[in-house]
């Protein structure tokens, strides 16, 4: 007989299968289609194993990982907020509350909990691990749009102000490697992959 | 400037972006399409963080999330090879060696040995974490078939005992969830998911 307790971990698992169907702003870097944010999970997880070096002093790179494996669950029941959609960004803090709330507690108590708070702990951008994590998931759309010229920016008129300001994390959670923002920002002001400014 | 190693690290997070278009023969739950390699790996890293206490013995859960994560990249070069089909295994390792050979080079050297060594590691099913790993990689697809009414058995006409032989590594890898797959199977047959023989 199967216990409850795997019974209610099944379930869950099976409940976050819909996070391949919560589609982002970005594009693949094939153009081919937008991302959705289990593969972009996925993604920045990998990142994490790649760039740890470049993570502020010494961190927890499991703790980084699970972070960023989970990040995006609440977006199953909240939708993925648009970074640059101001309005939606108004409630987005009060609607993923509740949406982390109903999800994690699928899961048993202990376990839904420690899901919790390593979601909280990405949120809340305090610690060197969320600190790394957080400029992970403004690198990784950022070196997507760098590929597909800039598609989300010009989709939705972003200009360089808002993306510099949208990358400010990557300076303190991995800054040897906000040089290199700098550099592609700039490249992409130059090619035409992102306005100047909003009158451009 | 950037160093050569920060640029190396960025263009292999670049190139592995292709795995969000390696299509495997699995149904998300939804039914809505096929699912990609690179969200099947999230899942599977997900579950891992999940189902750790029905690992066989103490495990590195660190190591296991990372064979995860990179298990499934050599298919960049070598595509997804469907399990059931006997012709195109027959090759799939030399297919997947060269691709692992090709994709580990784009990373600094030391960097890549890791991760192509994960993959082996993986590959070989000896440690427990890799037969951990590997009862994931099994149980995964098989739960999001119970979900979809067997759509991948029904398409390519397979039987219980190709599913019993499929799931074996669950015995050892996750023995404690070995019931519950019989469970599902013995159910699956019943609903007509999934044929008694290959008669039926």
């Amino acid at each position: 007989m199967t216990s409850a307790k795997l019974t209610q971990q099944i379930e869950f698992l099976i409940e976050i299968d819909r996070l391949k169907g919560i589609i982002r702003q970005t594009l693949l870097t094939d153009g081919s289609r937008l991302e959705n944010s289990a593969e972009h999970s996925w993604h920045l997880a990998m990142m994490a194993i790649v760039l740890k070096d470049y993570a502020p002093g010494s961190i927890d790179i499991l703790r980084v990982i699970k972070m960023l494996l989970v990040h995006d669950l609440v977006e199953i029941y909240a939708g993925d907020t648009f970074c640059y959609d101001e309005a939606a960004n108004q409630d987005k803090a009060d609607r993923e509350t509740a949406a982390a709330t109903k999800l994690f507690s699928l899961l048993p108590e202990s376990q839904g909990r420690e899901l919790k708070e390593l979601w909280q702990e990405f949120e809340a951008v305090q610690t060197a691990e969320a600190q790394f994590a957080n400029a992970l998931d403004r690198l990784q759309p950022f070196l997507q749009n760098w590929q597909t010229q800039g598609n989300t920016w010009q989709s939705h008129g972003i200009n360089r102000q808002q993306v510099e300001q949208r990358m400010i994390p990557i300076k303190s959670g991995t800054p040897e490697i906000w040089p290199l923002v700098e550099q592609l920002i700039a490249d992409c002001v130059e090619r035409g992959f992102l306005r100047e400014s909003i009158g451009d």
